[in-house]
């Protein structure tokens, strides 16, 4: 019987789990800079909105009335709605919710959206705990950290094999953040750890289903039950993610073990951390804000003949879906979201309603659209070119699409998302007073000060 | 950047998702064979006795204590326990300690040990939910069917990338009963699998640690979690398990699609089931087979100069641990095993105990063991030969250990084997009832009569 593995087991690799857990567990509280602070606070107040935002969608009804046949004590606020349940439900329907619109943070140098697991699993334990908002910024920091730097060491290999990497390293700073708000010791942080590691969450296969979302949901609550264990005792593997049957070995053949610990506490991931103007995946945004443009720039689409797309692989990989059925499909679709953001000049959460991907007018724009792959495009970048009927030809060309490092959603931009995402869920007035509330979250003593306005 | 997958996708894969889940919606109730049946009830006795027997291990209270801080309502019995706990947490703490003693069910073509995963999510479902014995026993066969399908369509390679295969298919026969007790149509019992599909449950690293009995306990609670959620209208992928980024080719490189499909409804892979007469991994069982054997022809250590071993490859790789510290390493011992087998004629639980692995004449005993990997034996058999003091040389092969499919435990070794895990914690005369209930099991109205026996 043939027993061999595909690449040769790495028998020397560091000991990044002890590595990382000494990292969360002793790291000092505020111990990075301003702006990785101040990004800190927009990390959160974007995945808040975004949960909340999505608090009444089918996917949340479904997963709130499986959760409620648990019969589950009211720990922690379902973000947006009136129930309480558990805390390791709260991370699970919280987490879905984050993720559910396509519309969270996202990490660009892995694809992870970091906020959905370790935020939905920290803020439910800390809910439950009466931790304060110092606590809940320093363990998102680090737990974000964990997760982005587990992505690193593996991406895009295991990516690539279909792994959805937001739920299969996300488990990993679920686990981190809550061991830091338990104040777990370096030993039983390293046993979270361990035990997270055999939890991954996530294939590719499941884009433009509820299960895609479920993801950092499912990762969410995995890393806060790991974190619950280890607190009372239960063990792991020391080197569950670094063994040559650990996690890291077990699920991708890039092992850059230095990702996990280069410059540790001084460079953190959170840093580059992004936060997307448009509600759906971040590949397809270089070419949405391009149709943008063009509406700017007068285009409108009885003026179109077609509209010619320069993009890179995977745009077409994950975003090819030339004739979307429903809204959920219509994030999926390049053409869709080109053809909004030349009618309505926005991508927002509505303009992925089944009404608009099946409006007679954006179904003719959308037909207008072609894509064409291009190698040395790169995966932040598009060449568009509209083609008028009346024979004139307007390039446009993106380098960075708004939202990314490069062109950052400034923080008034971020509060008109959030506004627009949880006005029509909880009213003007509470969103105001949430983000009040999520700009001071560092000096807020109680959490549940903020939780207690998420709900009607 | 590359972007190359190791093997190609497969593109052409059958649809075994839907086609399993219409078998397990539709196949009828006891569509099989007595002998089927009959190894049904065997299989739920054996998993049952493993789980009481457990039920003080610190594993179990460790577990116990977390999920405690989630508030359960008390919907399922911890067997074993005065506590009832919610049913996903029930169908955690059972499926781990049903595996702590490593004494439970064995798959053989796979090293599945699918009771742990299946039978953990059915019962604790079933206890809440009043059902009958006889929809007890029909989730399990077909759930146990769905996990050990996968698996023969994945192993060895997937097992030999470092899964532990028990918690990563376990999670698919577990979401597959739960839908059969919840009686969900084809269609939703597809989405139960695929929502089980992302969430594999156990990496190989773990062995030796609380984590590996975690393993059928999490994809218990995931697969009950995955039949909750879709009965309530959650969606994933119809294709999860077969796509080219769905489970089965993320996780493996071997794809036998024909393993999930062949013979289905007529050859019921809990035909293939065996017991442990040792509670320890299955690969050393013959060692200490040949062991007793030599102590039954009169061999005492003091005559003992050396053992010598020749043994499959993978029993040195799983359990060849020298100097076992404590009971848990010493099942991670094939020299332990051959120690205690000599000296004691057995290797129940209490030879795995601390005391044991650290009583001097058993380390003296297991210093004389020498193991020699043979490539020429199979996983099933040894060679061992006893050199003693004075010169004489006793040769034990052994084809097929006691406990294998071909040298099967009887159903009195089987209440033996109970009657030695329960009789600690429940008493004799509990152990007795609870073991009429169990041949009885598919004649039973309501588990609960069964489930009220299992507690103090």
């Amino acid at each position: 019987m043939a027993r061999n593995t595909q690449v040769a087991a790495d028998t020397a690799a560091p000991a990044i789990t002890q590595i990382l857990a000494r990292f969360v567990a002793s790291h000092p509280a505020k111990g990075w800079s301003d702006a990785v602070e101040h990004e800190a606070h927009r990390t959160f107040y974007n995945w808040l909105g975004c949960a909340i935002g999505a608090a009444r969608h089918e996917a949340a009804e479904a997963a709130v009335s499986a959760v409620q046949l648990l019969q589950p004590s009211p720990q922690a606020t379902v973000l947006g709605r009136p129930e309480k349940v558990d805390m390791a439900s709260a991370a699970l329907v919280n987490g879905i919710t984050s993720h559910t619109f396509d519309f969270d943070d996202t990490h660009l140098k892995t694809i992870i959206h970091p906020a959905g697991p370790v935020a939905s699993a920290v803020l439910a334990l800390a809910e439950h705990s009466g931790s304060s908002g110092r606590d809940v910024v320093d363990a998102l920091v680090l737990g974000i950290d964990v997760a982005c730097r587990i992505g690193n060491v593996m991406y895009p290999d295991h990516y690539d094999r279909g792994w959805h990497i937001t739920g299969s390293t996300g488990m990993l700073g679920a686990a981190a953040g809550c061991a830091r708000l338990l104040r777990l010791d370096e030993w039983r942080t390293a046993m979270a750890l361990g035990i997270a590691a055999s939890q991954p969450v996530g294939l590719r296969e499941q884009f433009g289903t509820m299960t895609k979302p479920f993801h950092p949901g499912g990762a969410a609550r995995a890393g806060l039950m790991s974190a619950l264990l280890a607190s009372r005792g239960f063990t792991a593997s020391p080197r569950a993610l670094e063994a040559p049957r650990g996690f890291v070995q077990v699920a991708s053949d890039k092992r850059a073990w230095n990702e996990a610990t280069d410059e540790l506490g001084q460079r953190f991931e959170i840093s580059f951390n992004t936060y997307k103007p448009f509600a759906c995946g971040i590949v397809i945004h270089p070419s949405i804000d391009a149709c943008v443009q063009l509406k700017a720039r007068g285009v409108t689409p009885d003026q179109l003949e077609r509209i010619e797309l320069r993009v890179h692989p995977l745009v077409l990989e994950l975003t090819g879906k030339k004739e979307p059925k429903d809204g959920l499909q219509g994030k999926f679709s390049v053409y869709h979201g080109c053809a909004v953001g030349l009618i309505h000049g926005r991508a927002g959460e509505d303009e992925f309603s089944d009404a608009v991907v099946n409006d007679p007018l954006v179904v003719e724009t959308r037909r207008k659209v072609n894509a064409t792959v291009d190698d040395s495009i790169n995966e932040e970048s598009v060449q568009v070119t509209a083609v008028l009927k009346d024979g004139r030809r307007i390039d446009v060309g993106v380098d960075h699409a708004i939202g990314s490092l490069q062109n950052p959603l400034s923080d008034q931009q971020l509060e008109a998302k959030f506004h627009a995402l949880v006005e029509p869920l909880l009213g003007a007035a509470k969103a105001r007073d949430i983000t009040r509330a999520c700009w001071g979250l560092a000096s807020q003593p109680d959490v549940r000060a903020l939780t207690a306005l998420c709900r009607p």
